[in-house]
């Protein structure tokens, strides 16, 4: 692409929606500006290119803003062609489409509820992740990646299980996801950590365990 | 496409999500098989095409099944390139598929709370959903229709605004999607109403309501 592209990323370290576009954009290479937020005091920047959201992850792209991860992750590939994260065969591309909001829609929602419940709720929430995560597992069905032989869109999207679950269960307590239950999708985990620029996307360990900690916390004793 | 395709969709006369596929198919002239759906007796096709969700619209293209309406879209434009649903330029692409998530993941998940709650509480919501919908409107922004001067992607996912919120307000309650509101989302109404396939692919205005009501009567009368 030309030399006067301007590429920014607005996100926060600790976000897995934002370090999964900081992973597409280095699987591709594309250079860019990374702009931390503080969620406390969100930037003019933020606002100005996310009014209705106000959220991070934001790409902006020669002035044009893009929100929302998963949409971003399809302009990423839509924009520079190199390194496809999809692939090219259409019902391929509507199965990793399929998983990708399977992972945010449907494992991201129930396991929120994890830190938010106690006792039998707790584990009635637990055991509906294990279900969702089983089918996950799945898809692996023997390939290195759920893309298949190379990191792909549900690979990159699946950050938050391959790196955020076993920080957060650390944190809410309730261990469910363990190599032990889980081998096929720890195993994709050791392929992903094999992958530089992978773990160039992941928040330090005792620097995430302490930052989740800090957020739980204050949210579990908020003012009801 | 060769004369062999077979194209099946499950759905049900009165979803927006299946309605949305429909009328896609039709706009792009695909020859398909419609199959109803009865949610209180699930097909085993259905079951056995959409083992994950178990729900519709599922789309059956040479016996392979795509699920979830806004990966359909995006897998028909794929496949049928005639009369494109999407924009062809990434950006604009990434604000159609932007507002459909907003639609469906947003407005509806607000639009849902109004049935459910009461007195005080129902007048958050109903202020919610108008805030969302003005964002929404602000999108023709003079335009016959949010794709531009011919239906589109977010118009054909907007059909539940369009065409479902005048029925379920009536029913639940709190009358707030009129044409003094939002004038310009009923002139797009209107818009889209001159089009013979969108029409066609509206339930039938009595039956429709008849069928939401009873619906709504079974929810707020099961037992706790």
């Amino acid at each position: 692409m030309a030399d006067q592209e301007e590429v920014k990323l607005y996100g926060v370290w600790a976000s897995p929606f934002s370090r999964r576009i900081e992973l597409a954009l280095k699987l591709k290479g594309v250079p860019f500006e990374y702009i931390e937020e503080d969620l406390t005091n969100k930037s003019p920047s933020l606002l100005k290119y996310n009014p209705v959201h106000k959220k991070i992850p934001v790409l902006v792209h020669n002035g044009k803003p893009v929100a929302e991860s998963l949409v971003i992750l399809e302009y990423i590939d839509e924009t520079w062609k190199n390194s496809p994260i999809l692939p090219l065969d259409p019902h391929e591309r509507a199965t990793a489409r399929f998983w990708a909001s399977f992972i945010d829609n449907k494992i991201l929602a129930a396991a929120v509820k994890i830190g938010l419940c106690k006792g039998e709720e707790k584990g009635v929430v637990i055991l509906e992740v294990c279900e969702q995560l089983k089918m996950l597992e799945q898809q692996l069905n023997g390939k290195d990646f759920i893309g298949g032989d190379k990191i792909g869109f549900v690979d990159i999207v699946g950050n938050i299980v391959a790196f955020w679950f076993q920080i957060t269960q650390e944190v809410f307590g309730g261990v469910f996801f363990t190599p032990e239950k889980f081998p096929g999708l720890f195993k994709w985990i050791g392929k992903l950590q094999e992958i530089d620029l992978v773990n160039e996307c992941r928040p330090p360990r005792e620097k995430h365990l302490a930052y989740v900690r800090g957020k739980y916390e204050s949210l579990i004793n908020a003012p009801k």
